[in-house]
């Protein structure tokens, strides 16, 4: 461990030790890391005794995080509270609000930031940030052991959680070392990893089944098989009985064709005559850009916007211009 | 290390050091695990300066594992030889003709037999079997660590390769922490794992995703939500253009939704009116036992057969067979 690191480590403990009340928080529409992350720390204070431990969520688990919700001291949905606390510790953020302002900085005394990401404003009176971590429970895994905590199976689970989320079930080019020696270490306490993955992964309905399957059906490769494109008509909602939040993940079977660079899935939305547009790319095409006439969001492999327009006239409009990039880069 | 295993070891290292030359081979019909395990042990032996170093299999590198072949000495693809060798190295099979014959035992010296299957027959001079391991490539490298090898970017990539397909990316029950521990040093030794794994897991085409959506649309749940059943029929390849071989891994879809204990997936065959029916199942089934009237094979999780009729003939046939299975289990 770094010396900088040391220190920071030692402060969070301080500021930890001397207060009584604790506010939790990841982003909002949270996801497998950043619940893990709350729940181990918050866990972990729990057990310390602290009289006060909230772990708040600006919305809910999805639901194959559900199972996470038996760990102590469980989680709070809410938009807002008007408590106090001694310390805030909030996980997986850029900046204060990205927790979806539950709390405002006057409501608290200490803040303490704990991020992975690169990009972060450091706004805590601690900030314990490292980019090169796999995930922020890797994070919070450093933090409790260095606080002394003793590892037991709920927090295991929560850590794990986000370990295997973050890094794509350790297939993608954060996962790191450090990450897999800890999870080793959480089998070696007897944490069934197998076991927290199928309740994680394995959560498929009949009809996010059969909408994969129409979706796939529409798969279109153009610009000699460097781009794909997905297509989701509002009647394949109809026939499958499925959601917009069965709609994850599917956009990441373009990329895997070798020559595909480039993922485009368009969706029908509620809204008339709007498509919603996600863009995934593999390492040439920064998608942030081609979002960008549309007030999109999103980095450089993964953004989204909604356009007017039927799903074909969106389409379009979209290879075109991106057969401008490919006539500019000589593809 | 086990007293019994550091014997074992050393007595494999005296039997490489006195041997010229070495035959190895895997199992037929290589998986990730075999290949790599083979590939591992051969490159080390080359790099000994051994004077015939020669790797076989009794069939063809599935594609997605044909990045591999460029590790030296290669593979040799054929059903037999008539060369002699000092050592056999025969990895990942339960006996010495499951690598498909090959060799005859009376061609060779010593044979070592490597293995981390539950029933294997020591067949060898020399047996380094542990059913605990989660891949044969995890006791190569356990081998080759005692033998003094420096682990090279080449046999790191082949044992990452046998680590991350045998454990279903480290997902399975059979993911021990020791596992996970070898990743993390071929990653401080600089493999890059996302690369390696985007070779072997994002090789798919545009007519294998058009087949999974196809076969996907065809998906049922049975008996409350307990049996799903998956179809593919022969039309199915004409629409798409897809083979046999990209059906591989479709079969897992159905163990996606919780409720599921039993999947059962029914395809045409070039034969006129036989169907082939391969079977998973989560943990209550034992699936070996439904394929034995139709002399079929495989172990309590997975197994297949061939059966003669229509596909709708025999879903219905295995149906009926699984309602007795009901009723006698009161589900």
């Amino acid at each position: 461990m770094k010396a900088s690191e040391r220190k920071v480590l030692t402060r969070i403990k301080k500021i930890i030790n001397k207060s009584k009340s604790f506010f939790l928080a990841g982003h909002e529409k949270p996801d497998g890391d950043t619940i893990g992350a709350a729940l181990a720390f918050g866990h972990f204070l729990a057990r310390m005794r602290k009289k006060k431990v909230d772990i708040y969520s600006r919305h809910p688990l999805p639901k194959n995080l559900e199972f996470l919700s038996g760990i102590l001291p469980g989680i709070k949905v809410a938009s807002f509270t008007d408590k106090n606390y001694d310390t805030a510790i909030i996980l997986e953020c850029s900046n204060f609000g990205r927790m979806g302002n539950i709390i405002k900085p006057s409501q608290v005394k200490n803040i303490i930031n704990i991020d992975h990401h690169t990009i972060n404003n450091p706004f805590g009176t601690l900030n314990y940030i490292n980019p090169r971590a796999s995930s922020s429970c890797e994070l919070v895994y450093q933090c409790l052991k260095f606080l002394g905590a003793r590892i037991n199976q709920d927090i295991a689970m929560a850590l794990y959680t986000g370990l295997v989320t973050d890094t794509g079930k350790f297939q993608q080019e954060n996962t790191t070392a450090e990450c897999l020696r800890i999870v080793a270490e959480l089998i070696d306490g007897g944490l069934d990893t197998a076991r927290v993955s199928q309740k994680i992964f394995q959560q498929q309905s009949l009809g996010s089944l059969h909408l994969l399957g129409n979706v796939l059906k529409t798969l279109q490769l153009h610009y000699h098989g460097q781009v794909a494109t997905l297509e989701l008509p509002e009647r394949f909602y109809q026939i499958t009985g499925a959601a917009e939040e069965n709609t994850e993940g599917i956009i990441n079977y373009g990329l895997l064709i070798p020559t595909v660079e480039l993922v485009l899935f368009f969706r029908d939305t509620e809204r008339q005559n709007i498509v919603k547009v996600s863009l995934r790319s593999r390492t040439r095409f920064d998608v942030s850009q081609l979002v960008k006439p549309y007030d999109g969001g999103g980095h450089r492999h993964a953004a989204g916007c909604s356009v007017a327009g039927t799903i074909a006239e969106v389409k379009q409009k979209f290879l075109q211009e991106i057969a401008g990039y490919f006539r500019r880069k000589k593809c």
